[in-house]
């Protein structure tokens, strides 16, 4: 194979320094129901789609939420969100790993499990140069765990999964670049341990998109 | 042997759910000074004094932090957390934990790397039996790692450290522990990875104090 892989980026984590901030926004969401959540529970959770980790939460609480619950907690949890986003900042090295890829030519996309709304304002922190694919929640059926979003990223780039690498911060990302037959790549950079994403079956683990920068040439991209 | 060990434990993240609010406090009192590190950086040195976090991460940073800088952006910390001490509560199982020690007289301490005033303002969040020792920053040369911390709540418990267990969050409390020659205890409720707590030399590890009480017959706390 002579062509570059492709390279398919989580958002929240991974480009941005923003899960710290999503943890606390999903926190006081939560505790408007009244509901109070070990914080580490959350950050454990976070990068599965919204639904996904208030049925998870729900469990560790041991009731079910309501689909009207769901949606005010999913609501007030943006509102939260929006009130620190002015806190978050590109993660080191993540604008010019992404100009280094364009450079190079080597093909790639971010997809998250966000909302589009939620995603592009945390898009608008990175200069994304023009044409970069953006996969939602709200282009797929299924967020991370399953494989959809890095799927329909794949697609749009004309690569197989097999040929491309996801690069995430949790083990929702890894676990889905496996299910996706792609090789999964972990950073650090949005609080998980090392171990927790050698487990999950990471391919490599860097500390940020710096490091990564840094290797490239170990998960196979070269300059042109 | 016939007597119960005695506990030491850490405060933030293993009695009280602080870690992550004492997080973004450093954040946004660094973010002050005109210095953005990254969220994770910040959250895998809490448990550390104040001055040691400080120095780590300007070694991150690549530059030194004048005494004067270093006084100026620990109390904007301390203001910062301050304004969300409100969210702050005790983690699941630690008012019982402490309940049930009291009841079955097995000896226990807190010892925290935080000063006195703000180890105070967690301490209030809990149902601390009378007498229960409490050592905070003020009271020792050297916070964690050092085992100052952890040797002088042994002495206040007039037991050795070696017959005592050290129950905490993070890698530095277990790394204090083995220096003190006590057994450390790690608790996933700070927000490390169980790996980093193994790796560091934990005993054994537990999701949080109702964790812990579930399985204090492992650690050698038998009812009365």
């Amino acid at each position: 194979m002579d062509s570059s892989p492709g390279m398919l980026f989580d958002l929240d984590g991974t480009l941005i320094d923003s899960v710290y901030m999503h943890v606390l926004s999903w926190h006081r969401a939560l505790a408007r129901e009244g509901e109070i959540l070990s914080v580490w529970r959350i950050h454990r959770r976070i990068g599965m789609s919204g639904g996904l980790l208030l049925n998870a939460l729900a469990r560790e609480i041991g009731r079910e939420f309501s689909s009207e619950e769901i949606e005010r907690i999913q609501t007030n949890h943006e509102a939260e969100y929006a009130k620190m986003i002015d806190e978050v900042r590109p993660l080191p090295g993540a604008n010019e790993l992404l100009a280094r890829l364009h450079s190079v030519g080597a093909p790639f996309a971010i997809a998250t499990s966000g909302r589009a709304a939620k995603a592009m304002s945390g898009i608008r922190k990175l200069n994304v140069p023009q044409g970069v694919p953006i996969i939602t929640r709200d282009d797929v059926k299924r967020a991370k765990p399953d494989p959809d979003l890095f799927l329909a990223a794949a697609e749009r780039l004309h690569l197989a999964p097999e040929n491309c690498l996801v690069v995430g911060d949790s083990v929702w990302d890894i676990l889905a670049s496996r299910r996706a037959r792609a090789l999964g790549i972990g950073l650090l950079s949005g609080g998980y341990g090392r171990e927790e994403l050698d487990q999950a079956g990471a391919f490599r683990v860097y500390n940020d998109p710096a490091d990564l920068l840094d290797h490239l040439d170990e998960v196979g991209i070269r300059d042109k």
